[in-house]
């Protein structure tokens, strides 16, 4: 079996107008490193049945996992389960195990249970509930596709209550150098040893401290051998 | 003339290992906002050719313009401009302008015009320049596509030299009210108060503080007096 990858779909106006700055990809895509589950593509759309039905059709076809967030809550423009639905072709309802589970979380919290509140017990034919430790109005995964809150503390423990259900492969390792030299100084002898160890990816990121530039060397990969043995090299050429 | 769209293209493995948390789609998103041209989609891709490719020639045909972040450095990693000339099928060389104004720029540094270095006068045929105060190493503009650094300061400078020369539509306006309630508690009546207002969007984002659920309810639109009409109905509805 190929090793595993992923997609992510940021959904919400809120980031495309500027007005809230996304932390779940970057929170996302540390976690999926982790996991051995490299991230390979975000798309963000707004909060338009179309946009959505359409970039998750893409991306689930492209990726092993397909991770959303965003536009899973009571209010009007909270359309993420309709579109999951729409883009796997399946019915939506209230479902019953969900409609009892935020049923109890009301009534403990002695607020009620109206409509909009169980919209969010409205759950894709097919799809398993993802736990939501923090306010209980759960996501769910439909196929490869695991539809999770917007608000960072909820997607974070939804990805912590999805993440040891899926296989991951090897780990993604990293090792990095960090030099106060520019980029154009390096890039030749770095390209070519990138070159000799086409097993591994290597990018370099360029800073300034002080007014002065440096770079960040970064090797990435799944053999930590291969990966001591290139900084070894590394190191030799640019020193420590 | 229809009002003009924006998609953005973040180019980079160092955003989606979750090595590096991007920035400059927040800030794009908050400028497009301002200038008029709303920002419709975004995409993060790795450093790979045919993605990047298949990515600009997506959202090129999809939007007004389309701005990237990325890849445009000295090293083996920067395959950003070669990616843009394969995307529109036009050749790639070192410019003879480009090549001037770095030869000039390293000249002054004391620092060798080496073979890295001039790979960032590499343009696309047609391409028209955009301007980098910061570390003279241009950005270029092909047909509605608009090619950035990634490091956020230069990205940011070249925002402001490009955005100028482009036709802005009306600005997307918005107005907030923040209320100590849960989303589920306003959902009903601000569901029907967007019925009513299909020409404003309405969206709603939940908080919590010291424990306790909040709402912002936000309004956004071209039209001030609508906007104002609205609001003023909000404040009636749910108090100030």
């Amino acid at each position: 079996m190929p090793n595993p990858t992923a997609a992510m779909l940021v959904i919400g106006d809120e980031i495309l107008s500027g007005r809230t700055r996304d932390s779940n990809m970057h929170f996302l895509a540390g976690e999926l490193t982790r996991h051995g589950i490299p991230l390979g593509e975000v798309r963000v759309v707004s909060d338009d049945h179309g946009a959505i039905v359409a970039a998750v059709n893409a991306l689930r076809a492209g990726f092993t996992h397909l991770f959303t967030s965003g536009g899973i809550g009571p209010t009007h423009d909270d359309i993420t389960a309709d579109a999951i639905a729409a883009a796997f072709g399946v019915a939506i309802t209230h479902r019953a195990d969900a409609v009892a589970l935020l049923a109890a979380h009301y009534d403990r919290a002695g607020l009620p249970f109206n409509a909009a509140r169980q919209r969010m017990a409205r759950i894709p034919d097919g799809a398993v509930l993802i736990d939501n430790p923090i306010s209980t109005a759960p996501g769910f995964t439909l196929g490869n596709v695991h539809v999770m809150a917007g608000v960072p503390k909820i997607f974070e423990a939804m990805v912590a209550s999805v993440l040891p259900t899926l296989v991951g492969g090897p780990p993604l390792l990293s090792q990095s150098l960090r030099l106060m030299r520019g980029e154009g100084e390096i890039a030749a002898d770095f390209g070519a040893l990138a070159a000799e160890y086409p097993d591994l990816a290597m990018g370099s990121y360029p800073f300034t401290q002080d007014g002065t530039y440096g770079t960040n060397l970064v090797i990435r990969g799944t053999d930590g051998a291969r990966l001591d043995q290139a900084m070894a090299r590394l190191v030799a050429m640019f020193g420590a």
